[in-house]
């Protein structure tokens, strides 16, 4: 916070970015800042979100809207962040929304177009929030399949390193392309089967009255699924896909991780999908092949040989 | 043929491979090797089938099974070579096989891993065709959807054109995916209407008897669709896509073809798909942009901009 009000920019991310810090009040206690605000943005790596939120209340909560931005299972819990809220807050999922999308941090403080997906259990409230953050260089969809959306978010970072392993492994982008299409369509299977919600009310049908929407399922193609998934797996700066390409070069997991001075989240994620499947049994071999790589010491070759034969 | 038979290597084509002559036998006129051959593979740039099948007659045809490679439409007629083989031979569409996917041929003969779907309304035929291609580096998938995987492999070029176009305009990755992804489901929802076979029986139900196949539509997220769609979008190398870059930047259609020496196939299709959707009257906002922009002097910038609010 210090470096902020007297630098004007964040010392560890975009640090070309300036801030105008008379537009901002800056708290270094989530729980001070709480009777000042009607909507916490909770906008923090997975695995630091528990220790960060640790001075916060249920009373604190009450009455407030979350948007998370978080992409990630929290690892200890193996739960979404809506999951934690209610777990250990009593916070209802219908004042909750998460916001997700393709959206490279680079290039959204650049100004490139980006489109960001704002989901929520109710529609009006995360059209008015997406509307707060529509901009120029922003533009906002609206959905609510929240649950959907955010194993998404987890899932897009497993196929990346699965596509960073292929690479390390000296695949071709043939064969990559393959892989990501059938990750594309291993995630829509998942998401079909875990959704407590897969409701989306935001198409309009004409042949409804006025007012009215179409319920139709989910859009796996649209951004917030196969566009997010497409821009973690082609990217080259993609942590995840670096990080499994070291894996298909030989790296262990550990020394990936030395080396690149970061855990991918993809890691941890694979692990937590793995067991979340065991009661969803959706079928995943990518996933799986992924997770035993990391985690059962199958050699990369040998898991990558093993899903081959299943993709079509 | 004189070159090949001498020099062992294609003067024109990934020089670097040699072939031996003994196994090949080489003719300069079809209709002379017509007699010889029970199978006649089609692995023409689709802009000269036409004058390359002259010699051709109905009686050559008769009784043989033809292998289509040709990926575009044939651009005099705005035909698929089914439907030009049909038209002027009178050659029924149960002897014809169409072979797809995303092969770079680069990879192929460099022995990379790649995947090829043969398609046809006769499964049978196109499983044997498949067992004759299949080998260490060639998995072979099978599909009965013989019409959509042909335009998915035309409709590719087209969105390849797009994404080079916005590449040009520099949008960044974050649009990029979000324009890869609605293209793909434009491309669905073009073949979905299209299809005039759109019955996928590779599928074993086991709810049904044994040796029963169970009936659903295409899986677009397999290679033969979505895969090609990315390998085509996301190469560096795609001839369409850098094509497409040289529009977004500024070139007139005429100078991008002086300058790459050669027509861009997504070009010429962006004309024959449009034309084709005035009957179809699928959703496709993107294909119709990159036609306004090559064929109706739209610039590049107005184009790209009027399909923005149309992305999810």
């Amino acid at each position: 916070v210090q470096h902020l009000l007297t630098r004007k920019h964040n010392p560890h991310y975009l640090r070309s970015v300036s801030f105008d810090t008379r537009l901002l009040t800056l708290y270094t206690d989530p729980g001070a800042m709480m009777s000042q605000i009607d909507c916490l943005i909770i906008a923090i790596p997975s695995a630091y979100v528990k220790a960060s939120l640790q001075s916060l209340t249920s009373e604190n909560l009450k009455g407030k809207f979350v948007l998370s931005a978080v992409k990630g299972i929290l690892p200890d819990e193996n739960m979404l962040l809506n999951e934690y809220l209610a777990h250990v807050y009593d916070f209802p999922l219908q004042q909750y929304c998460a916001v997700m999308g393709p959206c490279h941090a680079e290039e959204v403080a650049g100004e490139k177009l980006s489109y960001l997906t704002f989901s929520g259990l109710d529609e009006a409230l995360a059209s008015q929030i997406a509307a707060a953050f529509s901009c120029d260089y922003l533009n906002s969809i609206v959905n609510t399949d929240v649950i959907g959306v955010q194993y998404a978010a987890v899932l897009k970072n497993i196929y990346a390193l699965g596509a960073g392993i292929a690479h390390g492994l000296e695949y071709g982008d043939n064969f990559l392309s393959v892989l990501i299409a059938n990750s594309a369509d291993e995630m829509a299977g998942f998401l079909r089967k875990v959704g407590i919600q897969h409701i989306e009310v935001g198409v309009h049908d004409s042949a409804a009255p006025v007012g009215k929407f179409h319920r139709k399922s989910p859009n796996y193609a649209a951004s917030v699924y196969l566009g997010d998934l497409l821009v973690t797996c082609y990217s080259p700066f993609s942590r995840n896909r670096s990080f499994g390409n070291m894996i298909g070069k030989g790296y262990s997991v550990r020394s990936a991780q030395l080396e690149m001075n970061m855990v991918a989240e993809g890691y941890n994620a694979s692990r937590c999908i793995y067991m979340l499947n065991q009661q969803i049994a959706a079928e995943m071999p990518i996933a799986e092949a992924v997770y035993r790589i990391l985690w059962e010491n199958v050699k990369p070759a040998d898991g990558m040989k093993q899903i081959e034969s299943t993709l079509v």
